[in-house]
C-alpha cells in the first residue's frame, strides 16, 4: 500500500473509531480523538472546544441513547492534513421513555496528523437535522 | 512578512472575496474562486458541487437580495491546504417586497492552494439558520 493511501485508511479508521466512541459514550476516547485546539461546530449553538465538550457529551447521554452512523462520501489526505465529507444520520432515544428523534444531515471533518503520528479530529461542522415524518 | 504569515493573509483574503462575490451576484468570479472538485454542505439539502452551483446561486439571488458578512475567528495553514472557522451572518430581502430574514451560523471552510499559487473553496459547511425575532 503507497503511504497516501495508507493514510486514507488511517484517516477512515480514525472517523470510524470517532462514531463508535460517540455510540458507546466512551468520552475519554473521544478526548483523545481530538486536537488541543479542536472546534466543533453544531447547529443553533455556539462552537465548543475541548473544555465544552465533556459537559455538552455527559449532558446527552445522560439524556438519550445515541446511534449514529456516519458514511464518508470522500477523503482526501494532503500531508499531515486531511478533510472528510460524510452523510450522516443520528437516532435520539430518550432514556426517560417515549418517541425516538431522527436526525439526518451531513458532515465536513478536518483531521490533523500530530507529531506522535496519529490522526486527529481539529475541526467538524455538520447541519444534522430532525427528519420530517 | 514571513511565509506562513503570508499565506494566512491570502486565505484572509481569498474568504473575503467569496463573501463579496456572493454579495455582489458574480457568478464568475465564484467559480474562479472554488476547487474542481468542491464540495458545498448547506443544512437541509444534499451537498453540491460545481455544477450545482449556478442554479442554485442564481436562484436565490433571484429571489432574494443577498447580504453575507462572515468573520473569521481562526485561519490555519498547513502547507498548500488551510481552514477557517467563521461567524457568519446573512439578510434575505425578498425582491418582491416583505420583510427581510436574518440567518446566522458558523462556518467550516476548507482552502487549497492549486498549482497556479491561488487558493481556491474545496470545502464548506454552515449551520446557518433563521435569528428568532
Amino acid at each position: 500500500m503507497n503511504v497516501p493511501d495508507r493514510a486514507v485508511q488511517e484517516v477512515r479508521a480514525t472517523h470510524a473509531a470517532w462514531i463508535a466512541a460517540v455510540n458507546a459514550g466512551e468520552l475519554a476516547q473521544l478526548m483523545s480523538l481530538m486536537s488541543d485546539d479542536v472546534v466543533l461546530i453544531n447547529p443553533d449553538q455556539p462552537p465548543i472546544g475541548r473544555e465544552g465538550f465533556p459537559a455538552q457529551f455527559a449532558g446527552a447521554h445522560r439524556q438519550f441513547e445515541l446511534h449514529c452512523s456516519s458514511d464518508p462520501l470522500s477523503i482526501t489526505v494532503a500531508g499531515d492534513v486531511a478533510y472528510t465529507c460524510a452523510r450522516d444520520e443520528l437516532r435520539l432515544t430518550p432514556r426517560a421513555g417515549g418517541a425516538s428523534v431522527q436526525l439526518a444531515g451531513h458532515r465536513l471533518t478536518v483531521y490533523r496528523r500530530d507529531a506522535d503520528g496519529r490522526w486527529r479530529l481539529a475541526r467538524d461542522a455538520h447541519t444534522l437535522a430532525p427528519v420530517p415524518d
